[in-house]
């Protein structure tokens, strides 16, 4: 042990209540002890991704909290409740990334070798001021990075890295991305620019597009314009983007780019009969921003995949050599391509207050909370 | 040269007109001679399987046609006429298979060899008097099996045989297959009973069950029950039928059995967080049934794959070998497991009556049309 350390901390729970409400609290528990090959990292800034909203929230709009005693609560629809089911009565400890220093530490060697460092790490369970986490799970910061620089190491760097991971294993040229203007979407333009690989950005506004511009992308779309489709096509066309990564998901977008692709494949190519282009072409939906059904008319030949992507599986399927060097590009970047902007910065009591939740619940792209756990 | 031939022979013709009909009809058209390699069919007998309607109708109904002047024609709607843009006033010979009696061949051993055979084979153009094929693309029908019972020996058995061999390639344990009374449907019963594969039906009525449990099926669930979802999760619980061919396509339907393999997926599993479960959950569409939009909920998880599925695909993915084995297979089994039952037999000028058109563009589940077109 090396610094002076309380005996209790505090952790952000959220609950879905056995009569049918979603509840936020923080809950006021023992510090966790290290064992052999652990450490006690004090957590100082975790960010409030998409996925975390996931389980923070439980599929509710955050406009729909309000303030009860010891934290927020609103009620689920009959939809949900269902849905999650095998939440009802579980505290779940939310927050999936975070950084900090390490003030304690198992007796193992590659636990003692990380006291006194600052750390980055993904796992769960870091809306909370300590987090005990195994020591080979910790992203030791370079020397002159801040904890709120690392704070974000793992979830959006790891994607786009796993973004253009996927291209390679598949053997794509260029991707299509939804979305485009959101934390991981500037840093899949900087990696893409980084790496040489073409991107075609969906962007939702022309203050969007102005600001993905801004950063040197070449190819941007903006699905509100009049001319999105054709534009869509070209861009895919110029590129031979046949593979996408949709955060949406609802709606008819990720059929949309499908139809797109294959029309740019028609370009430079016949239709096989009635079965459209020969072009293989894939939408992974990753993400979740539009709950509505998909929908889509299958007007793109046969070679086409819709299908989930998650970063968890694709760390799986590259192994755990691959998985590294990818950490470890990610450290030797932060500062640059892997960057985070927050445009807001709360307490874990604030990450509570009804207005707060439904201004992160929002999920409005350029909008990004970091949480201080010690302030 | 082995006959008396004519010089002159009929064939059936799609054209899609510049002035935006659909038009059907016989053009008599020179005798085809045969290269060396190739050899000269006498088309005894040619199956109208789904895949030909796509062609044959232009995605028009077939209720919608009326004679005139040596065919039958029908209004093309302007959404029709822009996807078929690139037909219009190109005569498209139909018919993707058939079977007859080798009746001239080229200089070659190999087209020499086929003298006075009967063959099947496929490649287009069959709802014709002759045809003209390279000899390797013919399959030697065994002797005492008809051209008629050969007739359907590569659409439907080789589809049949591609879902399986999928299976393997991929991994999976037991097939769900939906449209499941069709001619295609009987026969992958016979096959997966053959191969120890268990096999989910889903059909449309409680005669097409009946139908099924017939020939041995032990899984069929009727999409029209009150209780087809829970039926639906219990016949994949019970299987490990996490893999999916759709003849259907639009709807909810592919959706559904997503969903439903989750569910059963959850049974023996926990979910992986929001996440759902681990388990890979594949659905390809290998059909268009139904042309409305296709529309789901994405409520099974991250692992889900959908997906276009084609036959020719599937065989230039296994190579020549092993197609070759899957046809010698057909051969071997033409009067089992490859069966097929024909409801109606036409000559080619009743193909063009718009009483019969509108009977067999129905795609009624169980007709078969078999056009003879030495009749």
């Amino acid at each position: 042990m090396t610094d002076t350390l309380p005996d209790t901390h505090r952790r952000l729970v959220s609950t879905v209540t056995k009569d049918g409400e979603i509840r936020l609290s923080l809950q006021t528990v023992p510090l966790p002890v290290p064992g052999d090959d652990e450490v006690l990292v004090r957590v100082e800034a975790t960010p409030i991704n998409p996925s975390d909203l996931g389980v923070l929230l439980a599929l509710t709009e955050g406009s729909a909290f309000s303030a009860v005693d010891g934290g927020a609560s609103a009620p689920l629809t009959p939809a949900v409740q269902r849905a999650l089911g095998a939440r009802a009565g579980i505290d779940l400890p939310v927050g999936n990334e975070g950084a900090g220093r390490v003030v304690a530490a198992g007796s193992s060697e590659a636990a003692q070798a990380l006291v006194g460092k600052t750390v980055a790490l993904a796992g769960g369970g870091f809306y909370a001021q300590y987090r005990k986490v195994p020591a080979a799970a910790c992203m030791i910061v370079p020397d002159g990075t801040s904890a709120e620089e690392a704070a974000s190491s793992y979830v959006n760097p790891l994607t786009a890295l796993g973004m253009v991971g996927t291209l390679k294993r598949e053997g794509y040229k260029a991707i299509v991305h939804t979305a485009a203007a959101s934390n991981l979407g500037q840093m899949l333009v900087k990696l893409c620019a980084a790496d040489g690989i073409a991107l075609v950005n969906v962007v939702r506004s022309q203050a969007q597009a102005e600001l993905l511009r801004g950063l040197g992308a070449e190819h941007v779309v903006d699905m509100t314009a009049e001319d999105f489709v054709p534009k869509l096509i070209d861009a895919i066309a110029a590129t031979d983007a046949y593979l996408a990564f949709d955060a949406v998901g609802g709606g008819k977008l990720a059929g949309q780019i499908l139809a797109a692709m294959e029309q740019a494949a028609l370009r430079t190519q016949k239709a096989d009969g009635p079965y459209g282009s020969r072009q293989m072409k894939q939408v992974y939906v990753y993400g979740g921003l539009s709950t509505a059904p998909t929908e889509f008319n299958r007007g793109f030949g046969m070679r086409w995949r819709m299908g989930g992507w998650l970063l968890t599986y694709f760390l799986e399927d590259v192994g755990a050599d691959e998985a590294k060097a990818l950490r470890d590009r990610v450290a030797r970047e932060l500062k640059t391509t892997f960057a985070s902007k927050y445009t807001q910065r709360i307490s874990l009591d604030e990450a509570l207050d009804p207005a707060i939740i439904a201004a992160y619940g929002k999920r409005a792209t350029g909008e990004k909370y970091l949480i201080l756990p010690q302030s």
